[in-house]
């Protein structure tokens, strides 16, 4: 049986969604156990209307909330009745509580991470490490780190590199991932200092698949599974590749109602701008994960639905069930003996 | 008369998209002059073909051309019979020479830059700052620095700020531009250490209209006129936003193609999307410039077509015009004696 301990609250729907995707995954998977964390009094009306297997889900009351709006690591610390707050304190005290995932805010995320849960022995940093479609259809590129850790040096980001080719081939049985790292040109000699340098060891790496340097513009052609940059850069990535999507998809989405044809055109093509829409919905690809972190932590995006809130449960339990954690500790055991890190 | 140094070469679809821009240049500005340097046995034949005041352009005979796999710097230095280095050469021995416009390796242009035009006194570093389309029609964003200096500092981002601010008023009348610092966050506590640094100085710099943090994911909503960046996120930025916008619009166009209702359908939103397209169009919206430069220096894309050269040259003309490189050199001095930087 795999625990996952499941903050319900702290996104635009929840704990509607939350629970939803949670009995979702308890039906889907058969050694899956879920602890749902948030208030009661919410909590159990949405679950006296849903039909799953009583004996492996329970309720942590959890009366408060984090918002976004929360200095971190002050509300990791003192907002101790929030469902985030209860929902690590869970996880830190109960050595079956494998996994954990929230869509709430992401810096109380990471701070209770640091402060709750701790590293792997060996890694330096964890690192975020979202998951995004590309226009190849079934290809997925992963960005690490994407805001974890804004000032970085060369030897976190092999790490991230390390520990991110576990990941796409334990949780998304990616073999061989490629690796690439984030810079302003493709040629070797391209970059700022700590780039340079960590292009030489990633390029000395031997447990990894590195292909070079990428450039931005090519994060969605599906040539790459891995972009490894400094959490500021990756941010920035991620950020302005989801923003310009939006952008342009409001814009096409305005001037098809702007005239009498083209709305007649906009039905005929409405179903195609769908499928497009859905390849790049975030909601089917799971959440981003903390790699490095002790034990599995899933950050889903604030506003996901239910069938998001199920990828990344899925995902949590996926990465528990092929031993992930293990996989990284012993991969950074082994390049720490190598390099004398 | 305001001379500027037509680069013919290095494009694309050079030579022939410089002559027609350069020509269409000649007959909308009166006190234009054009200096085209490239190989005159291809430069005279396609002159031959257009009629424009010959009084007013000449050709400078360069036979040879530097392309993007030369390594820049010795490009510049030894291929002394590129049209690039020979514009350059011309631009820094003749004092009426004020501007020079490329469409060839953006290295090269640089590498040129620092070693043939030298910088305004008391900038520290000459940044790339290039116009950007945004979902509002008729409004612009800049960005600087998009890729010129990959490690900065504070102090450099203060420059970029103020010379920013200088060079959308003085080169698209932009009134008091809105100048915000790229970050992860939008709270002013956020960032690496330099971001932190910059928002400090910023805040502080009473010439600049300054509006806070802004993430990557507000580009194109047409808030803030100029984002002010170290050049390695500013190039992530750049093109992660036009990489993005090419690929969906590719995969678009794809969707469209692949089924008889959404070819019809396609028919009838073509000139909608068409219009998007053309909003979305570099060719439209000038050049990046080097701002700090002695003089005046404007990078084309190198795809760019006639309507992109000439936008490019008026770009450049209406800069000396309206004194930019003046007027940035004055605002330099008061801020190094205001703050002595």
């Amino acid at each position: 049986m795999i625990k996952i301990v499941v903050d319900a609250m702290g996104g635009d729907n929840s704990p509607v969604v939350n629970v939803k995707g949670a009995v979702s995954a308890l039906k889907e998977i058969d050694d899956l156990q879920v602890v749902l964390v948030g208030d009661e009094a919410q909590l159990q009306p949405l679950l006296d209307t849903e039909s799953y297997d009583k004996s492996r889900l329970e309720v942590l009351h959890a009366p408060d909330v984090i918002s976004c709006n929360d200095k971190p690591t002050e509300a990791i610390k003192n907002k101790k009745d929030s469902s985030m707050s209860k929902a690590f304190e869970l996880l830190r005290s109960d050595s079956e509580a494998r996994a954990m995932v929230s869509i709430g805010s992401t810096g109380a995320l990471l701070a209770g991470t640091v402060l709750r849960v701790g590293r792997i022995r060996g890694v330096k940093r964890p690192a975020f490490c979202p998951i995004l479609p590309t226009v190849v259809p079934n290809k997925i590129v992963s960005i690490c780190d994407s805001g974890a850790n804004v000032d970085c040096d060369a030897l976190y980001l092999q790490q991230f590199a390390v520990m991110g080719s576990l990941y796409l081939n334990k949780a998304f049985g990616i073999e061989n991932p490629r690796v690439a790292l984030l810079n302003i040109g493709v040629e070797e000699e391209k970059g700022d200092a700590m780039t340079k340098e960590a292009y030489e060891l990633l390029k000395n790496t031997a447990s990894i698949n590195f292909v070079g340097n990428m450039e931005a513009r090519d994060l969605l052609k599906g040539e790459v599974d891995l972009v490894v940059c400094d959490g500021f850069s990756g941010n920035v990535l991620l950020k302005s590749t989801e923003g310009t999507c939006i952008e342009l998809m409001r814009l096409i989405k305005n001037a098809m109602k702007s005239s009498f044809k083209s709305k007649i055109g906009a039905l005929l093509v409405k179903s195609k701008l769908y499928e497009i829409k859905d390849l790049m919905d975030y909601n089917n690809y799971g959440g981003a994960v903390l790699l490095g972190a002790a034990k599995t932590v899933v950050k889903g995006h604030g506003s996901s639905n239910e069938t998001a809130i199920y990828n990344c449960i899925k995902q949590a339990y996926t990465m528990e069930k092929n031993e992930l954690i293990t996989a990284i500790a012993e991969e950074i055991r082994l390049a720490s003996e190598v390099s004398n890190l």
